[in-house]
């Protein structure tokens, strides 16, 4: 059936393809995509939403001379089928497999490595300024989602590229909702321009309708000329990126592959930035995931007949975060919750409909959420921040500048902490302890096991100034007996077992490792303590004090990179109290973390229990 | 003369003030900002923009409930003067004395601390959200100006503030300029609300015209209708805050106070999130202000008769910076400048003259400006983005994920890193090595001396990586033969001095403190050798193999704070190859560093020399 995809040669073949093979080539692209992300998982909803999107594209433009940037990335998957990538979809997002996200190791056809949201049309004028400069000849076009647009930064570059003129095509690809469903100004806005029958109407009608205007005198036509801007409101729906200095083409029908093609080729034409505003639908061509894009944003492999998942039934670090929010709710009624659009995936769906008023989606907008909850805890709230750490970095700063100078109790839950294994590099939480350790005020703890998410977050809650608690995608370790403890105080840590040859202090999810690598340990004779740094900052220096006196090995383990790390902090401490033992750091190296199985990364990274059990039998001084 | 200032006991004092009275103050206060700013230094122009306005939001909400933010927070002398800390003036900015920002711990009139740029709108949500939230009754106004407003995080906010209809003020001050003239196409749209005298003249006379409008047939009033939202754009030219949910009064005269007491009254009475457009003049009242806005943006003490700055004639590290730029210009045409609000302040005002079309200045808008400088470098010009260590900290996420991630070679130049000293809290660039050094792929430099400055640059231009090259405001130390290195080489650090009992590894102007202590403990026969980590990252580990062989003693001492730092590179390092010598790690500890003159502060802290002599003194094991 696949006939067109199996001929297929490479980007000159679109080029020639006929208004109605590209729609042939269309279905067949959903199926293809269809049938493998149904196998491996992935970004499914989005890259069908983008299908003629991407063809039109690759028809209109020239695939190899332009540059194609595409917001977040998530939907390059018809771009990776179309630049020789077929074959190793079935390998999408395992270790050593192609990334669901562009990157230019992979493919000279992927412009600039996206992930992230909202840095598109950044790069994209950087680009268009160095060939300018270079006086080189080519186009860059930069497509970016309505979700993504409210991101300051993306703000922050059309400010830029309107004022300076700078000549490149944006495509808005509109499907309101980012993984959730959009909010803000903007998203309002988008949708006046979506709907409002006026729009379309009067720009096909307005010229002609003036010239039909009868007995027009003089003060009539001076009026009609103060008018102009504001017909021009009308004419132009998209009248504040012309404020701001941008052609705006649009709102056209993203899955009109003809309409898409003219539409283009004018844009191409425009000389300046030009932005063209798409209408699609996210999980087009499937029912499943068009009834229900927000599960097929991100998916685990599927049935593609019914569009069921492998349910896990196995409690999450996410889920119990909501449920405990939900709780605490209850006794508290200054807490709130924030979210930058992940409801969802942050655990907080439940919360959100049951506290509807204490519950704030801001949007694709970390800086503005962390800052919205400094102002919330300067004026009585105990706001509570949910964020992926890969997520927070993009609020660094505010973090610094609005909450800990400031001193204010504001929790930052910090899910996906540690590896997240299949989104690579551009998502690893891996740096979270890293840039938050040197911030003075922070207290930063990490729960061992699910059971402890409540008692701790309650803990933070009640702590008064800003804390941030880490705990990773996911769940538990299997064939553990975990005792969570209820009570904490500060800086405090837990002794899960005494030992004699070594101790191990770890944090997180990996106590449970360390757990795993002593009994693995145990039977090298090697008799191992463990301690649960529940608090990675402030350390527990009386504790330290008395580890360094009783063991001659003392091995840190974190799920972050060793520099800056728990690990770090312990080893400054034991240096000034002239500890003369061994001290073994165990975390990332300095380097990225690619895409893969979380397992595997912990096998390759050597953090599985085995490999820790490698590295203590290594370093050990008996 | 300053009979009111004299007189006056408190904020209600101002609510009593005939407009009469309110004129005369400001003179006074006027007069009073001069004289007292001349003396310490500050921030000047743009609180002569803001006395009437300051008077006026004083005048018309109640100040001893209402929460008043100030954004960025350098205008709000006025504010201090009218809450009770007049007498404080003289110490303005002094070490022990009041700071030149909002502080909360200062005073219950200060709402919330600022300093950076963009967060006042965030921070004015959040309290507005938790008063709703606790049903207690009070106004939230927050002050933002229009260079502000290009920071995505402002935007962020106006996009969550209008589409949720929270109840409160922004006034967005006006004056054109952020330190520097304002750039984007937000700032041009601003100024077409500003300038064009169809805006004005429409409002009061359409609704009228309309109305006599002859032979208006059934057609004409159905184009009308469809009109309407086209004229509202003219009846209310503020239409992109009105498109996002957020009514917009203006422009007004900002030096009016009738006026603004009429329009603030009236904007008390909107339901909803209301902006109101106020137009200031930086420097207003003070002719040399006035001229020359950027020079009294932030100014030292001066001569109030005829506006002269003591010069000082010694060269800094951000001029030497910007003629190092120009000079490598000549030889490299790849080679572009970007900045972000701050052509002066880093240096580069001759280049923006002399490049005009290779320097990019985007606004405050520091994430942008990283990541069109990564969109440059991936398409084949040298991008060097010169940013003080404050607001590097914005983009940290940009750094991570769209330089460091794609190993792309942009050089980012860090000025300010270290004490910056009477701007204090949240300008102190005492975070940048920490935020850093634990991202793969980046380079962390730092010259000596400011003789450095350019074959530093031209080494990190050169290199093929991202490069972070840190400097100190101001100058070299006095008194101090400094032998500039003309050649580096990846992590090769320079050896200053051999020595015996101890040695110093010390970075950047630290060298130079390093060396005066030298010559102390010379005083005490203590034999020191002192090492220039020109390489902050990476360490030189052959070096450091070498000294863990000769010094039984080894100090490490940056201008950052100790968590993360390098000195913590180095112990790990130390750690790792079994080094069993003392090692010390001077830098700052976990707290924030207040503001005072960096002499003091480095006195303070123990940094200065004598202060280095003397903790060596106390951890030396001879």
């Amino acid at each position: 059936m696949s006939k067109i995809l199996e001929n297929y040669k490479g980007v000159k073949d679109v080029n020639k393809m006929s208004l109605e093979e590209l729609n042939s080539f269309s279905k067949e692209i959903r199926e293809f995509l269809i049938k493998n992300v149904s196998k491996t998982g992935g970004h499914l909803a989005s890259n069908l939403g983008v299908v003629e999107l991407t063809l039109s594209i690759f028809k209109v433009f020239n695939m190899e001379r332009d540059k194609l940037i595409w917001d977040v990335g998530h939907q390059s998957y018809v771009h990776k089928l179309l630049t020789g990538r077929k074959n190793e979809f079935e390998n999408l997002r395992n270790y050593g497999g192609i990334s669901g996200f562009p990157k230019r190791q992979e493919s000279p056809y992927d412009a600039f490595d996206t992930g992230h949201s909202s840095t598109s049309i950044s790069a994209g004028i950087g680009m268009a300024r160095a060939r300018d400069l270079k006086k080189e000849n080519y186009r860059v076009i930069s497509v970016i989602g309505d979700g993504a647009l409210t991101g300051g930064m993306a703000l922050e570059a059309l400010n830029d590229i309107g004022y300076n003129k700078t000549n490149m095509t944006i495509i808005l690809n509109d499907n309101e909702m980012s993984i959730a469903k959009n909010v803000g100004g903007m998203s309002s806005y988008l949708n006046k321009l979506r709907t409002d029958p006026k729009y379309n109407r009067l720009k096909e009608d307005l010229n002609s309708t003036i010239l039909k205007i009868p007995n027009v005198g003089k003060d009539m036509v001076t009026t009609m000329q103060r008018f102009k801007d504001g017909v021009k409101h009308l004419v132009v729906p998209g009248m504040f990126f012309e404020d701001i200095g941008i052609k705006y083409i649009g709102p056209i029908d993203g899955h009109d592959i003809k309409k898409l093609n003219e539409v283009l080729r004018r844009a191409k034409e425009v000389s300046g930035p030009v932005l063209v505003h798409v209408l699609t639908l996210k999980g087009k061509g499937y029912k499943f995931a068009e009834q229900n894009p927000n599960k097929f944003h991100g998916v685990g492999p599927f049935d593609s007949c019914n569009g069921e998942c492998a349910t896990s039934s196995s409690r999450n670090y996410s889920s119990v975060f909501g449920e405990s929010m939900i709780e605490l709710a209850k006794e508290d009624k200054d807490l709130v919750a924030v979210t930058a659009a992940m409801p969802d995936g942050t655990g907080l769906l439940d919360f959100s409909k049951k506290y509807k008023n204490r519950f704030f989606d801001v949007g694709i907008a970390e800086q503005h959420a962390v800052t919205l909850s400094a102002g919330m805890a300067a004026a009585g709230l105990k706001p509570v921040f949910a964020v992926y750490s890969t997520f927070l970095q993009r609020a660094y700063d505010q973090v610094v500048h609005d909450v800990c100078i400031q001193n204010l109790p504001v929790v930052f839950a910090i899910d996906r902490a540690g590896i997240v294994g299949q989104d690579g590099e551009t998502h690893q939480g891996i740096f979270d302890i890293s840039f938050l350790s040197h911030i003075p005020n922070m207290t930063i703890v990490s729960p061992k096991c699910i059971d402890e998410m409540k008692p701790l977050l309650k803990w933070s809650l009640d702590h008064n100034g800003p804390v941030a608690i880490r705990y990773p995608r996911g769940g538990d370790c299997n064939n553990l007996r975990l005792q969570p403890s209820e009570n904490f105080s500060l800086g405090k840590w837990e002794t899960i077992k005494e030992g004699k040859d070594v101790v191990i202090i770890a944090t997180g999810k990996m106590v449970q490792h360390a757990m795993l690598a002593e009994m693995e340990l145990k039977k090298e004779n090697i008799d191992c303590g463990i301690i649960n740094a529940t608090f990675i900052k402030p350390i527990d220096k009386k504790n330290v004090d008395l580890l360094s006196k009783k063991y001659k090995n003392i091995v840190t383990i974190e799920d972050n990179v060793i520099q800056g790390g728990l690990g770090s902090t312990i080893l400054q401490y034991l240096n000034s109290i002239g500890y003369n033992g061994t001290v073994s750091n165990l975390g990332y190296e300095d380097e990225f973390i690619p895409h893969g199985n979380s397992n595997k990364l912990y096998e390759v990274y050597g953090l599985n229990p085995s490999g820790i059990k490698e590295k203590i039998l290594a370093g050990l001084k008996v």
